[in-house]
């Protein structure tokens, strides 16, 4: 007899059916027991009746991995409007010893280091496994609405010769006795690529050495990657963004709607133009001094207020930002060089989306990192390249863990990561 | 004017259009001066009458981005059969140093090693970027066909705090000051996902300080890895994987049609059930000694030819490998111990997937490093997750790019690599 999922029981009332799962919870009532079976797709209530299953059940231990052979009957009363009757049970393995803290009640009540240390059992509770669904979903729509406007996904190399970016926060690695040292971004090969496939996007692990004990950081997290070619500035970049953030909504809306009911989580409307306001502008906006290089958070808080109040918007672009913040790479305004073509999404009042235009003219790398006092040579594979005909062109990087954890509220960005790794944490 | 692709210039006759993209060469014939233009889609040929127009030209160097506005004509003589004529050429950036090949011959004259220097340019080449947008197509059909099965993407740490698997082959990092290593596979993590999930996948890098400069050994490359819970055993794996296997060669017919008549390469017919035949039966046909512990590179050739001869396939699936030669998470055959419920499936006489059912019960694992003589400490973690309740599972790991690369033919698996990473090679 194939098995079916809990989610099917109701087009098998009256059929004998086979079903397979964990031990969910168990409740020993006088007349009757009750053993709540939970499968991939959900819960299950088996109805007890029988002295000689109730005395295996009243042995069984919670996650102990079970098969369950019965009778599917209707039944109002039931959570999900059908239980099933006369079961047989067959533990598929040893009795489960269970985890340190009770997966069946409504909410994970152990503290977070906990559920980490336990991370393999804490991630079957509902509102762990939930966010992880929506973090699947959501790259699922990024992917398709990258797909249909015609970009190659690529893979890229992790490990590199050459600490770049920011000298600081790399991980060093022994590379068959030369140093190496962990990737902080695809940032270089993606623009390589664009020279190849012209819109290229990249899914992948990313490192930074974060010396920052904080609930927004995390020494290794999956970076959303986008580059393409033939842009006009950063306008073209922003709105193939804002079609990425629309489609990586409707992918979770699609694909996993049972997950937002979980958490009880609403998605945002991705308005059909996201407002934007230019960097000097956000200053005003925020009450911030003219003077400020860069947006503290309590401006970007103010900045979403305004958002929502002047445009409806859960989203605002800010863009122009000063070039001394932005990295060496980064196309300035060509009617006003002291600022970039680079903007941040903001998403109610958070930072979430870093993107621009990026230089495209070898002549252009040369002087940017003449002006920072940087020398050509940790660069030189990359900055070559520029030499060969590339296009102008930009991209935008989304910190998967970082959009889940806004979307969903979680007040960590390791409530949201299966297994995280940061300054503390190298196990499990 | 909206910019269009040279693929769809047939659809614009008569119009005035603007193409961008790169001067893949240029024929400058007495008369008239042909410049052909390569974006993503292919190539465009503009016919250049005009004095002032052709000097410009003449002074392009291969390689230089530019833009192109003309009319398109009908001419059954040009190489697509439509032409761009009495054009104004914009170049959109200063004029391209050539590379030190030429990207506009039918092959790639270079050697591989120069190819890999100068990889930014030489994946121009429709040769390179072919095998790529394959990869590209074939992940793509790998993902579709197990979200249609319910499997769940995941995202496991690349970093890892004790080297496990094999002790040697790990790349060794500095972890703020503590040690760790580079994840050799994602094994352990989809197995605990199992538990969660019931069906996983991952599409990410994986690391071996692979000693050996070998035409099939990459020290970085990308894993397609799937687990699944609830099975009777290794069989239930093998049709997963058959399933996927067909799912990927759709994806490729789909997605990357023009990438494969580029390469001349066929897709494989997928057998509806791919024959199979035990380890023993295998040494057989192989003609090898029957005590043998492993299939070499001969006798899988021998079993290649065996599968097309008998059964017309380009797949055959090799169970029951020795328990000697398998990992010690490999589930034995219950009716015989001393080999596994491991298969191996070929494709053209060649290895291209490893899987099989794992052990699922904590005192299994207990045992097997008993066996083996390994401490369970370094394994704690993992082995630790299995006393609360794991289903029977199993799953197969694919490396992409030697899939890519046995089915284009390609004999170096660095062809069909971006940016490879081996004993040599960190840069580019």
């Amino acid at each position: 007899m194939q098995r079916i999922l809990s989610s099917q029981l109701t087009a098998h009332v009256g059929a004998t059916v086979r079903l397979a799962g964990w031990v969910h919870r168990r409740r020993l009532l006088k007349s009757v027991a009750f053993l709540v079976l939970r499968d991939a797709a959900g819960l299950a209530q088996v109805v007890v009746a029988a002295p000689d299953v109730r005395a295996q059940v009243e042995a069984l231990t919670e996650e102990t991995v079970v098969e369950v052979v019965g009778t599917v009957v209707a039944n109002p009363t039931a959570p999900a409007g059908v239980e099933v009757v006369e079961p047989t049970v067959r533990p598929l393995g040893p009795p489960a010893v269970p985890p340190p803290f009770d997966l069946y009640r409504p909410a994970l009540t152990a503290s977070l280091p906990t559920q980490l240390d336990h991370a393999s059992t804490a991630l079957r509770h509902p509102t762990r496994s939930a966010a992880l669904r929506i973090s699947a979903a959501a790259v699922a729509g990024f992917r398709a609405t990258l797909d249909r406007q015609r970009f190659v996904e690529v893979h890229t190399p992790k490990v590199v010769g050459s600490s770049t970016e920011s000298g600081a926060n790399v991980f060093a690695l022994d590379w068959f006795g030369r140093p190496a040292y962990l990737a902080q971004s695809p940032q270089f090969y993606k623009q390589l690529m664009v020279g190849v496939f012209e819109r290229v996007y990249e899914v992948g692990p990313v490192f930074r050495a974060e010396p920052h004990d904080t609930v927004r950081h995390l020494a290794q997290y999956t970076s959303l990657d986008v580059e393409l070619g033939f842009v006009t500035d950063h306008r073209d970049v922003m709105a193939v963004l804002r079609e990425t953030l629309a489609g990586m909504f409707a992918g979770v809306a699609e694909r996993a709607g049972g997950a937002l009911d979980t958490l009880g989580v609403t998605l945002p409307a991705v308005p059909a133009e996201i407002p934007a306001v230019h960097f000097t502008e956000a200053l005003k906006i925020a009450g911030a001094p003219a003077d400020e290089p860069d947006l503290a958070p309590a401006h970007e808080r103010a900045l979403g207020e305004w958002a929502r109040a002047e445009h409806g918007s859960d989203f605002l672009f800010v863009t122009g930002y000063p070039m001394a913040k932005r990295p060496f790479y980064t196309h300035p305004d060509p009617a006003r060089p002291t600022h970039s073509n680079g903007f941040d999404l903001l998403f109610r009042g958070m930072e979430l989306v870093t993107g621009g235009q990026r230089l495209h003219r070898h002549a252009d790398y040369l002087a940017a990192l003449a002006a920072r006092g940087e020398p050509v040579e940790p660069y030189a594979g990359y900055v070559d390249a520029f030499r060969h005909g590339m296009p102008p062109h930009g991209g935008f990087a989304i910190g998967l863990e970082r959009f889940v954890a806004r979307l969903t509220g979680a007040a960590n960005v390791r409530e949201v990561t299966a297994f995280p790794r940061d300054l503390h944490r190298l196990t499990p």
